[in-house]
């Protein structure tokens, strides 16, 4: 998969064999096919555009949303906390558009695998679609409950994000490998308290609820503050490891 | 590499053909050598232990350490916005211990690499032994100044965790693919604006700095709430892309 | 001075001897010249008002603004910290619309006393008027530069919200009680630093830079969650003390 | 009350008509009689020591405090957010060492009065005597459950402190003035919750809950930083008002 960049910093999905458009002016299919990663190609409007990679998050920022996503800073504190890394095995519910399975899939890559479950049927054809464009082979979308039971085991990493996730600690217990991480995403902060009761019951270790908070750095020309606006709340990360 | 887990949730390295000593007991070098993952073994005292595959995180734990190393929120920080992932190249420096070459090799995997650079040659041996011990080859150990040149290009991640890292932005973007990102983890504020500024003249893109807090979230049997102590600060992470 | 608050909670001020309207109708002035706090009366669309006795932050709220002010988190921690009390005697500058003057007239009370220097004219009048309005006698706008010097001695504070605080410490200083406090509130980490580097030499004791981060909790039918929004930063308040 | 400052900056009550001794010598009772704020005076040891007019924060520090006080964050925002002022009428409780009632009176200065309540006798017993030795009129202990009722009327400020404060709303609510508050200080997120609940259901108005967060800021010579430690949560701060 191609991506190419035009002269404001837009970034736009190239699809092969087709002729890119934009209020910039057309790049013709084949220019596209023979240009490579670093290239500048041109529009019939004389404006340049480059190509390039795309990295995973080039490509959630434009790929079809249409559900809230996850946001970098708890997609990050989940991959440390959990190790998660090449060749790793991923549970998640509920898939939405995508995102988090395709974030899980750039870190476990082609010798890992994630699981992505989905109980509406819109959302894992969206997810399937996105999936698909990016083009990676190691994420199975599942149109099914997570709550009907989990068909996968030895994974290292079951994650989360449900109204009531609690229901199913004890199959996510069973499908986990040893040393293995539960986590759950949870905005409110009963769900987080009913999912700690409940994990600690069922055996779970080094059982731990935590938020992160991201404040940017501002440096202008009269000096460098904080910035003034800031996200006060996404969710609660539990979690809990089988041990 | 294999680990052991004692009744306390304690965790050791075994060190392949040596029998395991501790305080709750030995146990025999051909026991060990016979166990899998998952198994349960007796020491001569009689306490059980679990033979478990570490993960990043655990071996971090444990493995000599010598100087501070990054904490997780950081080092998830860096793994999310970036998007590193399976088969990335990525440089590092200052190395310290190895912990964060460690945390980016077992996301890059076998098909990417990691080089670190270090100056000092006592950090550069430790590093060394912790990442032989951890067992993976995809890190190389560099007993270098980063200032006097970076060797590699074609890289997707610039790590600096330096004193004065503005100082190498220009070899950083020689050595960084389109869209490769450099990230600079500062301490101080003053060294997040001159980063700033010193990035913004080479035409980085997409720059930022942000912090990240960490608040746990305590479930008491009298109530819930947050944690009454929390790490105030580690350091601000700045982020600029190659476009 | 009366306030009226009508049945949607919305708040103003009554002016001696005149009527009041509003989108709700009109209230004749004799009405309102005999109602007491805590009376209701009737609009001529037969709406209810009640006649509240306006607090400071009432007031405050409906005041000509012009500029803005400092919000209520910092405000309180100049209270708290300075242990500003009845009878206290304060310097600020700049007034602005003369919102923290009134904050503090509010605080130190008749037995006290406010000097607030404002070095432009334009908004020395709205400070007047709107204190005037507020019916207080313990305040005094000077339309003067402060960095021309205090008049004043004995003081128990000396507040400042202006670009180059530094350049009046050693006024302040001399202005100030034993025991007495300089706080400076600063927007830019740089005015912070500098602040506190120029306090240090001219031997301020207990210095001290904070900011506080306000955060609301959400109480709703789904569950309790911290507050999507949050102000990421307003300013710095450094804390001096005279010895 | 007078205090006195040594050259390390430790700060003592003196007992009139006492001598004063410390590990840097005594001064004699006379010589403390005759001096005044502002005056050095020597001990047998030839150091020197200040005599100051403490104010509210010197003397909470340096009292019998037997427990837990209000941190100054969260007294600030008490004060900001009620508007409470010289000539304020304000019931507390608990009374614990008279800490926050001691805030309370500073503030609301001889034409206000606070009334605390206090269950325990050791505790009202210790607030008393403290109240007596800061020298000030305006504060009633009062050794009695508040849950069986308060006394008073017309307050502006109802300030609680309870594990359940929610059962007595009812009572608050009758209690204070057409445009009083009521506030609670909650650790746990539980009470706050309940307690916005009750609030709401009471016909309070302009309901809210928030905390605040305080971070320090440290200048050094190699660089400004956030200060590493910091308080992660003291309590949350129900508001709400009777309009």
């Amino acid at each position: 998969m191609k991506m190419i960049l035009d002269e404001r910093g837009k970034k736009y999905v190239l699809k092969e064999g087709e002729e890119f458009q934009s209020d910039l002016g057309i790049v013709k299919a084949d220019v596209l096919d023979n240009a490579s990663v670093g290239d500048e190609v041109k529009s019939h409007l004389d404006h340049s555009f480059k190509i390039i990679k795309p990295n995973i998050n080039d490509f959630i920022d434009i790929m079809d949303r249409r559900c809230s996503i996850l946001i970098k800073k708890d997609i990050g504190t989940v991959l440390a906390y959990t190790g998660l890394g090449a060749g790793s095995r991923v549970v998640d519910a509920g898939t939405g558009a995508g995102a988090i399975a395709l974030n899980f899939a750039n870190v476990v890559g082609e010798t890992g695998q994630v699981y992505t479950y989905e109980i509406r049927q819109d959302f894992a054809e969206v997810a399937k679609k996105n999936i698909a464009t990016f083009g990676i082979e190691n994420v199975e979308v599942k149109n099914q409950d997570i709550k009907e039971g989990i068909d996968e085991d030895n994974i290292d990493l079951v994650f989360l994000d449900l109204p009531k996730p609690y229901e199913i600690f004890e199959e996510v217990h069973d499908a986990l490998n040893l040393g293995g991480w539960l986590v759950v995403y949870a905005p409110y902060i009963n769900q987080a308290e009913v999912s700690y009761r409940v994990a600690k019951k069922l055996n779970f270790y080094d059982i731990e609820i935590f938020e992160t908070l991201e404040r940017g750095l501002e440096v202008r020309q009269q000096g460098t503050r904080p910035k003034t606006r800031m996200v006060g709340h996404s969710g609660y990360l539990l979690f809990a490891r089988k041990l």
